[in-house]
């Protein structure tokens, strides 16, 4: 029930891939036929995931996964743009972003870190207020990868669309899951993630609408059109590209099962005393549960449960072990306490309603002894 | 006879990975026991490539692939240490280094491009008398990806060392084909591909010498201890290091093979009239043959093998289709018009006696057609 912080590949996904590896190997920018194997795979695995994304294949550029999507979005966008040197973000976007953004602060550029609400919405009068003659770029997730918040991107895009102001999304929680077509939310970039949808780690995507003016971050031999260089990892591509393709055939009624999985847990846990739900109501995505569980310590819980076959995380994986309370959690107001009390159970392909039922028969055993621990 | 463009993926590298897309899927930086085995792997798979290094794990960092390590090295160490704003590397480095060093011209650094000779090398008296107070690296690649020729790292090391500046060298067609202990090379950086060495594409290493200021270049949730930020690609990274394993134990006795199949195929290939070998005639890569034709083009040549079933390059698999002369061969004094007739093969673990053979039947006679089509 880790699924926000990877999955697993697809077999179907590892099946097409298996090829590219040993038969279909070349480089694909050999000029024999084992380059031109090579670089027509990576050409339909552009054409498939423009579709899903409504783009045109001329605006897909593969990276090594939504970290660098994020990097090469944000500091391509405003290297290439110097005369306007602010940035607006907000403060639960995930590590990627934030200390991206913070790389660039340190640099001389200005970012404004916009405030979320209880539920981790953003404000679209914070936002509209916040633009600048100067704003280059406006970065905000498309869902919360803690608490699965999805945030109003389309009505950002109208305002950022207004004032000629580029708008970059996240996407790497929430592609798969929620309709993510680019125009439909007005963005002009967009990161995915290979390994969030029964794809491979170490593969992404950037999509970057024709006509946004960017620079590369990574120099060397100018593949993908000079955006971003680095021999492509075909397998990786065609990998990605499977996935995607699953994914948006499966995406609709694979949702509205994992809504339902969702729904009946969130209920579930709720019984326990003193929990609460953290998040939007309503406006989240079909995998996400977080919870709070006062006087309980987060990561004894992910341990236990653990211990009891249930792979959980309190935050994201990737700030796991640090220490430091989830800044997701904080930034809706819970306390160092509270946060450090979370629990994200994030539903997959796999899950079925045997495994929402266990985590419901040993979650409360689980809070009420860690609770008496902490009253001894 | 492409094998420096890429390499097919070992089968046994592909088992090493299998299991990891699918059962030990995990998010190295999770908690749970999908987690802690991924991340066991990862650490394991750190431990193989810096014994092959002689490097401590510690100083392992795993990237996206060559370029992206080249990138990492060059613009960490400058970024981090702005009171040295000078880098000297040769004119005939792979693209990787040189646009990143391109870039950083433009950004304000100060790069000086050291020529080479005939053979390609890079002189030592050269080299020190460009060291000046305001240099922060040295850049000088192991072995060149076009001609083959090494270069002399461990004396060029001594300098570096001598005058407290900081040596990278791109290993990356080097490693697997010579030896590469970092101590006995006296470089306190260097690249690893995955893909040259029948492993993985989209994985690669920099080994970074312990002490050595440098700064991570893309940023997010602090992976490889803040180096490298992108969750993991475990199983890039275990078939990776199952790759260097292989190499390691085989290198000896498949680089004595490799040399008697080159020699062999020099001393064929050189019977054509007007035809020459570039590079170095000893210190050479074992397994690298690049030669010049007169009146042949050589894309054309590629081609027309191609269709006997030879592939091969020319020039580097990175700028093909360029249309530019490969800057490797006009910078050891070939004319554009020479660049352009070259003919790179580069023997890997599947080439025979038998491909030797088979290249010395259809060579000749290709070149043969080509020039009497040129002279009409």
């Amino acid at each position: 029930m880790d699924h926000a912080a990877t999955t697993y590949v697809d077999p179907r996904v590892v099946q097409a891939m298996l090829p590219y590896f040993t038969e279909y190997f070349g480089n694909a920018s050999s000029l024999h036929s084992f380059g031109r194997e090579a670089k027509e795979a990576l050409e339909n695995s552009r054409e498939i995931v423009a579709k899903a994304l409504g783009a045109s294949p001329d605006e897909i550029f593969f990276t090594s996964g939504g970290t660098e999507s994020d990097n090469l979005a944000i500091k391509g966008v405003m290297y290439a743009n110097r005369s306007k040197n602010h940035i607006i973000t907000s403060i639960i976007e995930h590590h990627a972003v934030l200390e991206t953004c913070n790389n660039l602060q340190e640099m001389g550029f200005n970012v404004t870190y916009l405030p979320v609400d209880r539920h981790g919405l953003v404000s679209l009068s914070q936002l509209e207020d916040s633009l600048t003659e100067k704003t280059g770029l406006v970065t905000i997730m498309h869902a919360n990868n803690e608490i699965g918040t999805i945030e109003p991107i389309k009505e950002i895009g109208k305002i950022t669309g207004e004032h000629g102001v580029y708008l970059h999304t996240d996407a790497v929680q929430s592609f798969g899951k929620i309709p993510t077509n680019v125009d439909d939310l007005n963005v002009d970039l967009l990161s995915i993630s290979g390994h969030k949808i029964y794809g491979p780690k170490g593969v992404g995507v950037l999509y970057i609408r024709e006509g946004v003016k960017i620079e590369p971050v990574q120099h060397g031999g100018g593949h993908e059109r000079g955006m971003r260089s680095g021999t492509e990892n075909v397998p990786g591509i065609v990998g990605l590209a499977k996935a995607v393709e699953i994914s948006q055939a499966e995406m609709k009624k694979e949702s509205e099962r994992l809504v339902n999985l969702r729904d009946k847990l969130i209920e579930g846990v709720l019984e326990i005393d003193d929990s609460w739900l953290n998040g939007h109501p309503s406006r989240r995505l079909p995998n996400n549960c977080n919870f709070s569980f006062e006087r309980v310590e987060g990561e004894s819980l992910i341990l236990r449960l653990d211990a009891k076959g249930v792979a959980a995380s309190t935050g994201s994986a990737c700030s796991s072990g640090s220490g430091a309370p989830s800044h997701v959690l904080t930034s809706i107001g819970l306390t160092p306490e509270q946060a450090n009390g979370s629990l994200r159970l994030t539903l997959g392909k796999c899950n079925t309603e045997e495994d929402v039922d266990y985590v419901l028969e040993v979650l409360p055993e689980t809070v009420s002894e860690l609770r008496k621990l902490s009253a001894v």
